[in-house]
C-alpha cells in the first residue's frame, strides 16, 4: 500500500508556500519564484524541462525522489490552471504543455465538472467535485501500490493535513523570505496532528526535511531529552 | 557605531522560538530544548558550561560568532527568570550563576524597578522601565562602537522588530517540530520591515540563516529574476 505524501513543498522562512498578489503571470504569488530556485538548478528540472546540464547533489537527489514511486497526484484548482469559477471551454490543458511531467493519473479538486483529459504520456486530469476524500479514494485505486503525493497548493496541502490524511511530508525551507501569502502551518499544530519524527538533508541552495508520523521513537525521544535536561544544569534562557 | 541584532535565535520548522506551556522547569515551554540541540554539541557550549570537547565546525562557528563584538544586551525579564510580578526581593540573579556569560551589561526590560545587580566577570544587570527604546538608548551609550544583542525572548524580538529598531538577525532553523508556543513571525511581514536579504549557512545539526536590510540588492534581484522567469518557459505550478 503506497503513502499519502507531499514532496519537495518548498516554504519560505516565514512558512509560506505561496507569495501574495497571485495573478496570471506570477501564478503562486509575488517572489515566489525564489522558493524554488534550489530546484532550478538541478539536473532533474534541467531533464525535465528538455535541458542539458543541471547541478548533482543532494538538491538533485531531492527533486529527483519527488518524482519516484509516484501512482497518482492530487492537485488543486488553482494548481491546474489560472482559471477561476466555471470553466468557459475545455481549452485550458494545464501549465505543461502535451505531455506533463506526471505520467499517471491526476486528480485536479475543482467545484466545476468537467470530462476526463488525457494527455500525451500516460497523464490523465480528472476532475472531482465532490471533494478531498472522494478524490483520495479515487487516487488509491488508481495509485495500486504506489504513492500518492498531494502536489499543493497550500490550501489543499492544508486541507489534507487537518483531515488527518497525509502520512509523511518532503518539505523544502528556502532561505527567502516572502513577508505574506498563503502560510502552511498557520493555526495548524503539526505535533498535534502526529508529526513528531523530522530528518534533516542540507541542500546546497535550502534545508530539506521530512516529517514523519512515529509516535513511538517520538516518546522514547522525548523522555530520553527530559531526563538529560533535568541533569544537565544548562541555563535555559541564554539558549 | 554597533549594530542592533538579534543572533544564534532558534526557531523550529513552524516559526517556534519557544514551546508551550512555560514553568519554572522548562522556562522556554515544552519541546524548547530540541531546538538548541545544535548549540549544546558545540565546543562554544562546553566552554562556556566548563566542559571539555565539543563539535567543531559550522554549528560552532555560529555559536561562537553570536557572542563575538558585543558590548550590550537587551532581554525580557521572563530570559533573566522565572519571577513574574513585582520582585519579592533581590534573591534571584539570573539563570547563570554568579559568573554570567555576557561580561558586559545587561539592559532586562521589566515594569518593576529593582537596583542593578554587579555580578563577577564584567555583567551589570540593569532593569529597565520605561520602554524598549530607553533600553536600547541606555544600551547604544554602554555598547559605544560594539554590538547590541537583543537576547530574546520571542515578544522582546517581535517588539524591537515592529518598531524598526533591529538591524541585522540570524536566525537558526532546527529541523524539530513545536506545534505550538511563541511563534517569531505570526502576523508580522518581513519583507515590509526591511529585511530582503538571505545568507544561508549550513550547519550540522541546522540551517543557519544571516537576514540583513539591503534594499537596493534587492530590487535590482527582484527585476533580474522577473526577466528570467518571463523568458523561461518553466511550468510554475509543478515547481
Amino acid at each position: 500500500m503506497g503513502k499519502v505524501i507531499v514532496k519537495a513543498f518548498s516554504l519560505s522562512l516565514d512558512g509560506y508556500g505561496a507569495g501574495p498578489h497571485q495573478t496570471l503571470k506570477e501564478p503562486m504569488g509575488v517572489g515566489s519564484e525564489d522558493l524554488h530556485t534550489w530546484m532550478r538548478t538541478t539536473k532533474m528540472f534541467h531533464q525535465m524541462t528538455g535541458k542539458d546540464g543541471g547541478t548533482e547533489g543532494p538538491d538533485n537527489d531531492i527533486a529527483t525522489n519527488s518524482m519516484s514511486n509516484l501512482g497518482a497526484w492530487i492537485m488543486g484548482r488553482n494548481m491546474f490552471g489560472p482559471i477561476r469559477g466555471p470553466w468557459p471551454d475545455n481549452d485550458w490543458k494545464g501549465w505543461w504543455g502535451p505531455e506533463p511531467p506526471y505520467h499517471c493519473p491526476v486528480f485536479v479538486l475543482t467545484h466545476h465538472a468537467r470530462e476526463p483529459l488525457e494527455m500525451k504520456g500516460g497523464t490523465i486530469f480528472y476532475f472531482i467535485t465532490d471533494g478531498i476524500e472522494s478524490a483520495l479514494e479515487k487516487a488509491k485505486k488508481a495509485a495500486k501500490d504506489k504513492d500518492i503525493r498531494i502536489g499543493g497548493g497550500v490550501s489543499t496541502v492544508r486541507q489534507y493535513l487537518q483531515a488527518g490524511l497525509i502520512d509523511e511530508m518532503q518539505l523544502t525551507i528556502s532561505p527567502v523570505l516572502l513577508g505574506s501569502g498563503e502560510n502552511l502551518f498557520a493555526g495548524l499544530d503539526l505535533l498535534a496532528l502526529g508529526f513528531n519524527e523530522v530528518e534533516k538533508i542540507n541542500g546546497e541552495k535550502a534545508m530539506h526535511v521530512v516529517l514523519k508520523k512515529n509516535s513511538g521513537l517520538f516518546v522514547l525521544r522525548r523522555r530520553k531529552l527530559q531526563s538529560l535536561r533535568m541533569n544537565d544544569r544548562m541555563p535555559p534562557s541564554l539558549l
